[in-house]
């Protein structure tokens, strides 16, 4: 996608040094983000925009705003994502998606199975719930990693898919 | 380690479902704690050990605790760096490296440069502040992931190196 | 500033079914953002969009991020300090500010001396510390009576300033 | 009611300095608490000495905790809410609207249109509810402001109502 | 002091059922708070009342408040104290031993050496360091318990010492 | 018990210069943790380890994480309950009462009746449920003591009941 709009984000630079984590990093990204099947592209993009609001992280919230608002074709989702997604034009499946992965980000170890069986009421299946809990941990290091490393997101991500 | 052990550990049967996100979250974990030179390999268990302590995550303690007691030749020192690092038997650089490591897993957004600068101050270079960083942040990911599953350490684990 | 942009907050219907309240709101709001001396007015907006960020209040990072982008003729600062200030593009007179502000907003009850002397070394007058303090005050109010209410942001102050 | 007590409220002095801004607050103040219709005066205090003792506010606890006295013809009950409401003397009513502006207090970015559904359950009118969100946020703001300003209670408050 | 007053204090009762607790208990209270020698029996009382309020245990607030009250000859130190003792009339003494108790009460895993320094250098002495960390510990068992149980405070409590 | 194995364990000798606050803590510590009837002595240390991880205590984990592995005759249950009692391998029994020790630790001030209420329909006894809730308190204090004066576990703890 960056790629497309002509610009190297600004993680990969911050990553270069580092080889080895640098493949390890985006193969597993993709393999959360790209996979087949499963939750929606812009369901995952929520996901990220949320959680790393959480966390605070600059990069994360403005890189993948950009994505979520061109995966779900709507200009006001990341901002409205970022800063509390209790107050967001969600559907229900969406906020028990979000309440799930709330949780993971920031009290992981209280889930139990009450907490999954609200995702199945809500219609995920065990696989879609493997996802959401996979992308809130993937982000809950990618934040930590940008926080600790002072990455910054490049200006070219701020207007992304805005009009 | 496990395999010399003659076991195989609960984590790789959770993540094989998986393929994808399995070899990314190896190859991963190896290029963080079998990586040549920087911080040595008892040292970088006990980042494990201390931040997976504060993130509740039994599988983590239980199987990083393992190895850290044989990394570092000491039955005693995992236990005490899960429940309190603050009160293990630790050297100055020790507890320097567990007080960024620490707030990397707990508190990552209010790092700014003066908690880089302690850790110069304290004798680590820039590739092993990096280190830090880097291992407090993959296993942020790794406890939600496993906290998130319900992932369980198995039975082999608790005893081994302990004497 | 919507006038001349030609829409009405929401804030000001939310209000509209009290008249008093509407009024006191109002004229205490522009007492302390429209003021003559002290703090710049983008220095105010600031206050209120880190703190607004912190108490995780949507309707005011939105509207006043908007404000703050025009009053600072800065497309990207706003997104910016309400995600994380700390990794934002400040001068250390901005860092000293929200520091104080962020007190205010998440822990007023352990300010004391040494909060303000810090303000006072950062070149900041006896009023301009009433400012930071009174702004930041003042959101801690509006942010959760917006969130309490439930009350949203205009779509058009989304893209207000931004280029 | 100080008046009648013969002294001048100490938030007074502190607030002249600033003569919009005391206008402005202390019309708010009086359009939330002397209010005709909607929840009875001695409900209003209590609100306000309930979340005041939270926010660890020692002026608004001392001060509104007299006037709860007076108001509420009852001279313990200010304590008992001071300290934890959950402890006090209360009726169902009470404990549905303290439970309610403790969340607006501490969490209100996490309301919702559960908590508000409880207190029309426990009889609250749509009214009624707006003024215990409006109150627990103005005093969200004095309590910040009172703190932040180092405010003390007069002397003569501490007596008011105990006997 | 109850005794003189004329009334059993309600712990005395709530406890009665368990002989062995009953006799434990106050051997220890009596222990740590009428002891020769050490920190003054104000202090000892300014200790509990600081911690109780911070653990919102109405009970001891309001039974110790009493005590302070009389023993300090201060008819508003205890109020000042139990909401905010950062903004009581303090001595620097006194504020070095509420700093220090606080952090036993809810941070006592983070206590260390640079702790029990600032006690030294305002003056404390081994034996002193020693009964504050002792009497904020065991109102960290008394205000659990009594919370737990609810035991509420004697109305006679409320009015002793004050004036 | 520790007498049987041969050593003393240091908080006997951390205690030693104080003998009334000695005397009253090992009657209290008997007369809650060696009393007849009510719950099993293995219950009582798995409520022991579980606060005491909660709040950080080495010594508490460590000492009575042997116990609990000698009374419960498991040489895992200890290093589960002492990271995170969620995941153990507990009975709903178990995990009822470690629900309401962990509020009984953490959160005391908002313990009311349904918190009992949910105690009594998973079986347990008033008698029981004070049991629960004056462990839970007692160790809180314990837990802040040996914070609070460095009280190291004896190396023979480690070890004992791991099979």
């Amino acid at each position: 996608m960056a790629e497309k709009s002509g610009f190297v984000p600004n993680v990969f630079q911050a990553l270069a040094h580092r080889p080895d984590e640098f493949r390890a990093f985006f193969a597993y990204h993709d393999a959360l983000m790209e996979r087949e099947g499963g939750l929606t592209k812009a369901e995952r993009e929520m996901i990220v925009v949320a959680t790393s609001g959480l966390n605070q992280c600059q990069y994360c919230v403005v890189a993948h705003g950009a994505i979520l608002r061109i995966r779900a074709k709507n200009a006001l989702i990341a901002d409205q994502v970022a800063v509390n997604w209790r107050k967001a034009d969600l559907t229900p499946r969406e906020r028990a998606m979000l309440t799930y992965a709330e949780k993971v980000a920031l009290n992981a170890q209280r889930i139990g199975e009450p907490d999954r069986q609200a995702l199945t009421e809500a219609g995920f299946t065990e696989d879609e719930i493997w996802d959401i809990g996979a992308i809130a941990g993937f982000f809950g290091m990618s934040n930590r990693l940008v926080n600790a490393a002072d990455i910054r997101p490049n200006d070219a991500f701020y207007m992304l898919g805005r009009g």
